[in-house]
């Protein structure tokens, strides 16, 4: 696949970045700070700061820095949230706390939230850019903070709407997708109707991104997933799919098993077919695309680039990818 | 004292503003984020911004913004470090995991940090000023992550030289306070050579202040403190009063209560006394003492005016407090 190549591209820009800002301290919280974002991952927040940067007419370096910038802010807040969830692994690895221990996780998240903010704000060019396009990540950092209790909230909580949902994705997932896009557009000299734009096609593709990552969750598999299909029921998470499913006749199942910390291999399959059969993964999808296609539509209003396609590619890879 | 009521002017502005941006809201998550901020504590560190602008020709309403963000982001600070060092009072009063729980805690401080950049950013201004004044205060940051790893190592470490503790403090504390001299002194619009000197001033004050703070914690009395007397001495907490004490004759006596959690009152008073006969409390007090001179130093180099005086007066009030 084209986007493929495309992705690893800037994807091998932002690690050596990295790399080089925190990759070769001696101390054991650069280590701990280091431990996530150097593994990998998709890194489609880089993609789209740089391609959007270009979408406006701006040059790539123009939006590295911001591009690294962002994909560090977004690992400190997998850091943070692996410890609050008690999640012991990520991407099939252990997580940070994990390896060594809440304490040192948690300064390691906070260091790289500060060094976030210090590579962008220090990256020189104009001064208002850096400003504005760092105003754009610390706006997404506190709805991504208030996006998390929702999802922890969600926990404790009865029936879920499917507009609370919509506002938890918003602020926990897409925001971020959204400061993408602006980012992008700022740096790259963007016109105010375009930054908006850019913002638009971000928030949407994370929202659709969001939806299929839940969508996945239950219908892919272990060996693809890295961990057990359906954990999020078992962890009584209100995603759309359970959300969707307590309007149906499964909602008796949906509820024994949401939540259900050893729910089987056998019984999870059971569940998910009955979703199948009663039309909800459909919806979901559903749901999903119509994101896909707004976020298609704010970009179609932009100048006909190759930037603007490689985006519309992103936008489509967000809910065909296998993981 | 007259420093008092012009230390109050200034946190009562701030304290308004912290109220303003996150007093307000509903939720747990910004009742925990509001909880230590809008208890109050000294403010020494807006102070410090607001004069460091007045005194370079700036007007205080250039700083205010700066002045909540260093305050929002102490605070941050101090809700993690207390999670890290599972401090269950902060001023006599629970600490924000203790009333909150761990995760809830984790992302109150996440906000503050987040809160502090974004009103700093978003507050108007010269963008060039505001720029560099965050930047200021993300350098810090990461200083401060570093020194917090400091101080967690030495409680496993053996003995810890003076140096190393000056680093430390330095990080931990004294980074903060030379970020709010510098960013006063950014935002009043002062030279590169009045900046320099603003933030060495801070500098020397903060770590003037963290010494005379663990010479307060083994001098003081539990009603002033708020905490038991010689606490510190009971966490293993290498301060540079055990270090030097370690030099002394009192060396086997200070390890045998180093890091014991159920020393009595009177064992602690026995060690203090042994400390004050042996020049040891005198050492540290001439440490803070040396700091005190080289701010004050830095601080004569500039234009007389009102606001450097009022500056004077806090560094005096950084070694003669009595909390």
């Amino acid at each position: 696949m084209m986007l493929d190549n495309e992705i690893s591209e800037v994807a091998t820009t932002v690690g050596e970045r990295i790399q080089k800002l925190i990759g070769t301290h001696r101390s054991r919280l650069y280590a701990a700070a280091a431990h996530l974002p150097l593994q990998g991952g998709k890194r489609m927040r880089p993609f789209m700061v740089v391609k959007s940067c270009e979408a406006v007419g701006g040059k790539p370096a123009d939006a590295f820095a911001a591009a690294t910038a962002i994909e560090l802010l977004h690992n400190f807040t997998l850091v943070h949230d692996d410890i609050m969830d008690n999640d012991m692994l990520r991407r099939g690895m252990p997580t940070v706390h994990t390896l060594y221990g809440n304490p040192l996780a948690i300064l390691a998240g906070d260091l790289l939230f500060a060094e976030a903010l210090d590579l962008l704000l220090t990256s020189g060019g104009d001064p208002e850019k850096l400003r504005r396009a760092a105003s754009a990540l610390t706006r997404a950092t506190i709805l991504l903070s208030e996006g998390q209790q929702m999802d922890m909230d969600f926990e404790g909580k009865g029936d879920v709407t499917e507009a609370e949902y919509l506002e938890m994705v918003y602020k926990k997932t897409a925001a971020l997708f959204q400061a993408a896009g602006e980012m992008g557009a700022i740096l790259g000299g963007g016109s105010e109707q375009e930054i908006r734009l850019l913002g638009e096609c971000g928030k949407d593709m994370g929202i659709a991104f969001q939806i299929y990552d839940d969508y996945l969750g239950v219908t892919s598999t272990e060996e693809v997933l890295g961990k057990s299909v359906g954990n999020d029921i078992r962890e009584g998470k209100k995603t759309l799919i359970v959300i969707k499913s307590l309007e149906t006749p499964a909602r008796k199942m949906t509820l024994k098993l949401l939540g259900k910390k050893d729910a089987s291999d056998l019984e999870i399959n059971d569940l998910v077919q009955t979703f199948k059969r009663l039309g909800v993964l459909e919806y979901v999808l559903g749901k999903a695309e119509a994101h896909v296609h707004e976020a298609k539509a704010s970009l179609m209003k932009l100048p006909d680039t190759k930037a603007r396609s490689q985006l519309l590619e992103l936008v489509d890879y967000s809910v065909k990818r296998k993981k």
